[in-house]
C-alpha cells in the first residue's frame, strides 16, 4: 500500500471512520481502497477471540485456546527468555486465528496489592515490567502480531478507573509510573500503545497531549498507533488532538458524525486527522495477517504453559527442608482444599480465557509420583466454615505424615474492574489452615491468588509455595514443584506486606472517588519498606530453591558513562538450579530523597551441583540517574553510590561502595547560596576568605568571623548561622557589595 | 494618634522608614510626629530583651529574666488556664522591661521530632497548639503587651529554612499547618503575626500574597500588623505587596530607598504602603508602653514557673508504682547524671533566656524530703563513655535500693537554626541506662530533652518522667513530682514514635534543600501513626498519673451545628488528680481519605479521690468538617461519626456511634455518574428503572440489565459493570437519549 497516495484517495467520512473501531473487536474497513478490517483480540496469557456478534460484554464466550500462566505468576520467572518465548507462542496462536494484535502486555506497577487487576501486571518495579514486558512483546511481533502494551499509564486502581485522576509528582510518574512503557517502547517497538481509563493530574489519557505526543512520541520515539482502551474516550475530537490515532470500540457513526463536525466547523485540523490516520495505515499495512491460516501443536503449548509455571512458582517458605515430597519421602499424604480440584489458574475480566485442557492439581495429582487422600476441607462458594468438611479434613490430618492444603482467593474477590478491600484469604480457609496446622507438624500451603496475601498462620505451616494464577496446567506445575521434579526458581516481583495496614497507601488507596493521591512518590513498594526498615511478609525478590547459591567475587569498573559489575555464582547444594541475582543501587550523591535501594539489573542463572558461573551486569548512567522537576531531565550526580547484589531486596549477598564521576558542572552561588556550602567546599572557602573576610572587612561589624589560633579571619563555625544564606546575611548587616564579590568571583571557578 | 492626619502628614521616606525596622529591635521612630519606637524582644517561655548595641547574633547576652518551661513542656499541660496565667506574667515582666511586643508563641506544629525548634513550639496536633496559644496570647495581651504569632507558616524544618519550600496540598495546609493560626487569630485577635523564612509551594511567605492577604486578612479577619521574622525578606517592595507591613530588622538605609525608588517608579502603589503604615500606627497607638515603670515579684514569678513545669511534667511510665519515691520507700538512694547538676532546662537560639533564679535538680534535692547520693556518671562535653564515672555509678547502684538517672540531649544537638539528625540519647547516656537497669531492678529515667526520644532501653527500666526543658525551677519540679509531693498531670502533646524510621516523612524531610514535600498530607503525628495501626513507644496524649480515673455515662445530643458530648469522670483512686479528657472524632461520612480519628476537643479536670464530676464538651460543625479543594471551603458531610473519649489516641474509654445530618444537598447527577452510585440510591436506582430500563429499550442490545424473578427489568449485578461511569455505559453502546432523559430526571430530585 503506498500510505500518502491511500491517505490522499480517503473521503472525510473514511478517514473518520478510520480512526473510530468497528464493533467490538475491529478497525473500519474501506472496501473501496482495499483496506481490510484489522481483528484484535484481548489476552496477554491467552487468546480471548470472541466471534463478531458476542458483543463486548459477554466476557466469558470466546473460542478455546490455551491459557497460559497469569502475569503476576510468569513475571516471577525474572526470565526474559521466557517471556519472549511466552511472546512467540501467543503470537504463533494469534496468527493462527488471523488476529492483527493481541491487546497485552498489560505492564501497570502493582501499586497496592488492593489493586483489583494486579494478576495480570507484571511487578511493583519498573525494570522488571520493562525488561519482562519488552521480551514478551518482542516475541509477540516476532510472529507478525502486534501488540497493544497496555493501560498506558498510571492505572492502578479499578475503582472508578474511567475518572478518577492518579496524582503525582513528576520525579514519580517518571521514575515509576511511566518509566516501564519507556522501556518497552524504547527495547521493542511495539505496534501500539493503549491508553488507560484515568487521568493523570487531572487530565484524562486517552486527551492528555503531553503524554501521548511529547512523552510518548517526541521524547521517546514511538512511531506505532495508540488507542484507546474500550469506552476510555471522553471527546474524540480532543482525543485525536492530543494523539490519539484510534477510539475502540468507537461509538458508531455518532463518533464519525462529530469528528466530520469538527473538521468542517474548522475545530480538528484535518492534518491533525490525517496524522492519525497514517498512523492506522502503517499498522495496517505492518499487521495485516497472511490468508493462509497457521496451525500449532496444542499438546506442544500446554506443555510450554506448564513450562511457564515451572520457571515461576516460588517457593516461599521451606522450614526443615518440608519440601520436596516424593514418593519416597511423603508417607501418608492428605491434600486438602476444594482449589485442588477446582482451581483458580486465571484471573477475571477481559483476560479470562477459554482453556484448551485445564488439568487441576487433584487430576495431576493421579499422574504425578504421590499418592494421597484427598479431602475438600472447605467450600468455595462460602466464607464460612463448612463443619462437617473441615472436621473429616482435621481427622485425617491427625494420622497424616504430610498435609498439603490448596488454599487461595475465590474468582468473585479479585477481578479487572473492582478492587480489594482486604488481603485476607476467606475465613473459612483462613481457620482451617490454623487448625491444620494444629493437628499436624507437616503443613504446606500452595497459594492461588492473583496477588500478595496477608499469612497470619505463617508461623504455623512448614511450608508456602505460590503458584498465583497458573494457567491451564496449574495441576501439573504445582506438583511439579512439590515433587522437586522442577527445583523452584521463581521469585517474587512484588512484596508480601505483613498487613494491609502497613502499605503506604493504606488510609488513601481508593477513598476519594475523583483522586488517587501517590502520595508515598518513589517511596512504593520494597522502596518503601526498606526505607523505613519495615518487617515484611516476604520481601521483594525473594524465592527460595531446593538448591543453595554462594556469590562471592565482587569486581566493578566505571566511567562517566556508567559501570559494568561481575562476581561469581556458585551452587553449593546437590541438584542443579537456577538462581536470580538482583543489582540494586543506593544513592548517596543526590540531594533529594532517596529510597535506601533500586533494582538496576537483573538476571537469572542455571548453575548444576558444585559448578561456578561468572556473571556481568551492566550499569548505564540512567541507572545512577533520577528525574529532576526544576530541570526537566533525567540527573546522574557525581559521588557516592552503593552497589548490592542480593538474592532479594533483603538478603543482600554482596556489597561495595562505588565513587561516580558524572562531569558535572558545579552548582552557581547565587544570594541564596548557603553559608554551610561554601563552608563544606574548599574552593568556596578560599574564595569567601579571599572576597570577604579580607581585612577590609575585619574592622566592621564583623558578625560572620572570629579570628582562629593563627590570628586570621575564619567564619563563625556555628550551625545556626552557618544555615543562612548570603541574602539573609545581607538582610542581617553582612556586608553587601563584599558578597557581590564573592558570587561573582566563586561563578568563575571550574568544575 | 489620629491616625489618618499622622498618616497624612508623614512623608514618603517617613513611610519607608516606618516599615522598614531599625536597629535589631525597634520600629523607627519619626520624632516629627512624636511617634515613638516601639520595641519589642523575643523569647516566648522568658524576655530576651537585648540592649540596642547588643547586635543580632549575639544570642546569649540579655538581661535577666524569669526562664519559663518552653512550649514544649507547658503543652504538656493541656492547661488553658495555665498558658492564660503564663501569657499574664510574661505580659507583666515585659510591661515592665517597657516591651511593647513579645516575639511569641511558636506555633507550628512539631510534623518531624527531628525538627530542630520542636522544643518551642506546642503540639503535633492544630488544636492543641491552637487552644493552648490562644490562652497564651491573651494572656500576654491582658497586661497591655502584644505578641508576634509565629512562625506564619508551615515552618516545619530549621535547615535550608531561609529558602526551602512547604510543598503540600490545599487540604494539609488548611486542615493542620493553617489551623493552628486560625484559631488564634480569630480567638485571641494576637497584635501581630510573624512570617516565617520558608516558602509554601515555591512563594515566600514574606512575599505571600496570598497567605498574607487573602487567607489571613480577608478571611479570618485579622486586623493586626504582620512582621517578617529577621531577614525573611528577600525583596522587601514585593514584600509590601503582598501584605507584609514591617520588614524586621531592616537593612537601614538600603531598605527605605527601595521603597522609595519602587513608589516613584510606580512599581509600588503608594496607597498599599499607606495600608502597611496604617496598620504600624494602630500597633503604636495600641501597644505604646505606659511611661511609668512597673516591678513585679521576681520569687512569686519563679514559683509560678515550677508551678507551670508541675503542671505539664509527663510520667511515661512507671512500672510496679515504682514512683512517687517518698522519705520513706526511698532507702538507699543513687542519683545518677551530669544533668542533675548542669540541666538542660532551656532551648537556644532566639528563646534563650538569661535566667534570675536557676535551681538545679542536684541543688532542689538538697530541700527536698529525699537523701541520696550523687555520680555524674557520664560527660556532657563527650558521648564517649567515660569509664571510671560509669563505673564509679554502677558500683553505686549496685547496693542501691533505687537508682535515678537523668538523661537528656546535650544543647549542642538541639537548637533554633539547625535539625536533629537522630533521636538518640548521647552513647554515654544510653549505655548507661541500659547498665544501670542491669545491676539495679528499680531505675528511673528522668529525661530533658527538647521532642521525642527514641528509647532502646524502655523495657528495662521501671520508670520514665519527660520533664522536657523544664525552666529554672526545673530541680524542684523535678522532685516535686518524683516524691509525688504534685501528682503528676501532663500529656504528651506530640507522639514518642519507636525509631526514627517509623516516623512517615523519615526518609524524606530535609533531604532536598529546596523542597519538603508534606507527602504524608493530613496522615501526620497520631492521624498517621493510629492509622496505619503502628506501635509506638508513647502515644499522643499519654500521661500517667500516681491516681485512676474512670469514665462514664456518656451522652450526645447533636444538631445540624455540631454536638455537645458528656460524660462523667470519676477519681478511682486515693489522691487528688487532674484528668485530661481527650475527645476524638473519626469521620465515616465523606469520601475522601481520612484519619482513624482525629481531636476535637479537650480539657483538663481536677478531681478529688473518689469524686465523680460532670464533663462536658462542645463540637461544632467545622469539627466535622474537611477542607474540599474542589470548592475552596470547609465541608461537613451528613453521615456516620465515631466519638471517642480517651485518656490518650490510644487509650479510648468511650466510644459512640453518631449519624449527623448537614442538610447537603445531593450530588448532581452527570454522565460522570457511575452505575455504583445509582444502585446504591434507592431514588437514583428507580428514576434510572423508569427512564432507561422501560420497555423500549428491553429489545435492544441490552448488556445494561437482566430480567429478575419477577419478571422486570433490573440493572446488572456485577461489579466491574457496575463501575462504570455513564459516558462508558453510552461508549459502549448503551442508549444515549435514554441516559440523558435519566440524568435530566435526576437532577429534579431533591436534598
Amino acid at each position: 500500500m503506498d500510505i500518502e497516495r491511500t491517505l490522499a484517495a480517503l473521503t472525510l467520512p473514511e478517514k473518520a471512520a478510520l480512526v473510530s473501531g468497528k464493533k467490538s473487536w475491529y478497525t473500519a474497513a474501506i472496501d473501496r481502497l482495499d483496506i481490510p478490517a484489522l481483528m484484535m483480540t484481548d489476552g496477554p496469557s491467552g487468546l480471548r477471540k470472541q466471534t463478531a456478534d458476542s458483543g463486548t460484554t459477554n466476557i466469558n464466550d470466546s473460542v478455546q485456546a490455551i491459557t497460559y500462566p497469569a502475569a503476576a505468576l510468569s513475571a516471577s520467572s525474572w526470565n526474559t527468555d521466557l517471556l519472549r518465548q511466552l511472546g512467540e507462542h501467543l503470537g504463533t496462536e494469534a496468527r493462527a486465528e488471523q488476529i492483527s494484535l493481541l491487546l497485552g502486555p498489560g505492564v501497570n506497577l502493582k501499586r497496592s496489592p488492593l489493586g483489583g487487576r494486579n494478576f495480570e501486571y507484571l511487578s511493583e518495579d519498573p525494570l522488571v515490567a520493562g525488561e519482562l514486558g519488552s521480551a514478551y512483546v518482542q516475541g509477540v511481533q516476532s510472529q507478525h502480531v502486534g501488540v497493544a502494551v497496555k493501560h498506558f499509564a498510571a492505572n492502578n486502581r479499578e475503582n472508578q478507573r474511567f475518572t478518577a485522576s492518579s496524582d503525582m509528582s513528576q520525579r514519580t510518574l517518571r521514575e515509576l509510573y511511566l518509566r516501564t512503557f519507556e522501556i518497552i517502547v524504547k527495547a521493542a517497538l511495539p505496534a501500539t500503545v493503549m491508553t488507560s481509563y484515568n487521568k493523570i493530574n487531572g487530565t484524562l489519557n486517552s486527551q492528555n497531549r503531553r503524554l501521548l505526543r511529547s512523552i510518548l512520541r517526541d521524547e521517546w520515539g514511538f512511531h506505532g498507533a495508540v488507542m484507546s482502551d474500550w469506552g476510555a474516550v471522553a471527546n474524540n475530537v480532543q482525543a485525536l488532538r492530543a494523539g490519539l490515532d484510534l477510539e475502540m470500540p468507537g461509538q458508531g457513526q455518532a463518533s464519525v458524525d462529530s469528528i466530520i463536525r469538527a473538521v468542517e466547523t474548522g475545530e480538528l485540523d484535518e492534518g491533525t486527522l490525517n496524522k492519525a490516520v497514517r498512523h492506522l495505515l502503517h499498522i495496517i499495512e505492518n499487521w495485516l495477517p497472511a490468508d493462509h491460516h497457521d496451525t500449532y501443536d496444542h499438546a506442544a503449548h500446554h506443555d510450554f504453559a506448564r513450562h511457564v509455571a515451572d520457571d515461576s512458582i516460588v517457593l516461599l517458605k521451606n522450614r526443615h527442608q518440608e519440601l520436596p515430597l516424593t514418593a519416597k519421602n511423603a508417607g501418608n499424604l492428605v491434600v486438602v482444599g476444594e482449589l485442588a480440584a477446582q482451581p483458580r489458574y486465571q484471573g477475571s475480566g477481559s483476560s479470562h480465557v477459554n482453556p484448551t485442557n485445564l488439568v487441576t492439581p487433584l487430576m495431576a495429582l493421579q499422574n504425578s509420583e504421590l499418592t494421597a487422600n484427598y479431602y475438600p476441607g472447605y467450600r468455595l462458594d462460602q466464607s464460612e466454615t463448612d463443619d462437617s468438611l473441615a472436621q473429616a479434613a482435621l481427622e485425617a490430618a491427625k494420622s497424616a505424615d504430610h498435609v498439603i492444603i490448596f488454599a487461595g482467593y475465590p474468582e468473585n474477590t479479585e477481578s479487572e474492574g473492582f478492587d480489594k478491600t482486604s488481603l485476607m484469604l476467606p475465613e473459612n480457609q483462613g481457620e482451617l489452615i490454623g487448625s491444620l496446622a494444629k493437628v499436624n507438624d507437616h503443613v504446606t500451603v500452595v497459594l492461588q491468588n492473583g496477588s500478595a496475601v496477608e499469612m497470619p498462620w505463617i508461623n504455623s505451616v512448614d511450608a508456602v509455595v505460590e503458584t498465583y494464577l497458573a494457567g491451564e496446567a496449574v495441576g501439573e506445575a504445582t506438583w511439579d514443584i512439590i515433587t522437586g521434579k522442577v527445583n523452584p526458581s521463581g521469585h517474587l516481583a512484588e512484596t508480601f506486606p505483613r498487613r494491609l495496614t502497613d502499605t503506604p497507601m493504606a488510609p488513601t488507596f481508593g477513598q476519594d472517588p475523583h483522586h488517587e493521591r501517590y502520595t508515598e512518590g518513589v517511596f512504593m513498594g520494597y522502596r518503601y519498606y526498606d526505607t523505613h526498615e519495615m518487617h515484611v511478609l516476604f520481601p521483594f525478590g525473594h524465592g527460595l530453591s531446593y538448591t543453595t547459591f554462594e556469590y562471592t567475587n565482587m569486581a566493578i569498573t566505571e566511567n562517566e558513562h556508567g559501570a559494568t559489575v561481575s562476581f561469581d555464582l556458585t551452587n553449593t547444594g546437590d541438584r542443579p538450579g537456577q538462581a536470580v541475582p538482583q543489582l540494586y543501587v543506593a544513592n548517596h550523591a543526590s540531594h533529594v530523597p532517596m529510597p535506601t535501594k533500586e533494582l538496576r539489573a537483573f538476571t537469572k542463572v542455571a548453575v548444576a551441583p558444585g559448578e561456578t558461573k561468572p556473571v556481568t551486569l551492566k550499569l548505564t548512567r540512567r541507572d545512577f540517574s533520577w528525574w529532576c522537576e526544576g530541570k526537566a531531565r533525567w540527573q546522574a550526580d557525581t559521588g557516592d553510590y552503593e552497589i548490592m547484589i542480593g538474592d532479594s531486596s533483603r538478603d543482600i549477598r554482596l556489597q561495595t561502595k562505588l565513587t561516580m564521576d558524572f562531569k558535572n558542572s558545579p552548582a552557581p552561588v547565587t544570594m541564596e547560596t548557603y553559608l554551610t556550602t561554601i563552608v563544606q567546599d574548599p574552593r568556596l572557602r578560599d574564595i569567601f576568605q579571599a572576597t570577604v573576610l579580607a581585612p577590609k572587612y575585619a574592622g566592621e561589624n564583623n558578625f560572620l568571623a572570629a579570628t582562629d589560633e593563627n590570628g586570621n579571619l575564619a567564619l563563625l563555625q556555628d550551625q545556626m548561622f552557618l544555615n543562612m544564606p548570603l541574602r539573609a546575611v545581607i538582610a542581617l548587616g553582612g556586608p553587601a557589595p563584599l558578597i557581590a564579590d564573592f558570587i561573582a568571583a566563586a561563578n568563575e571557578r571550574k568544575g
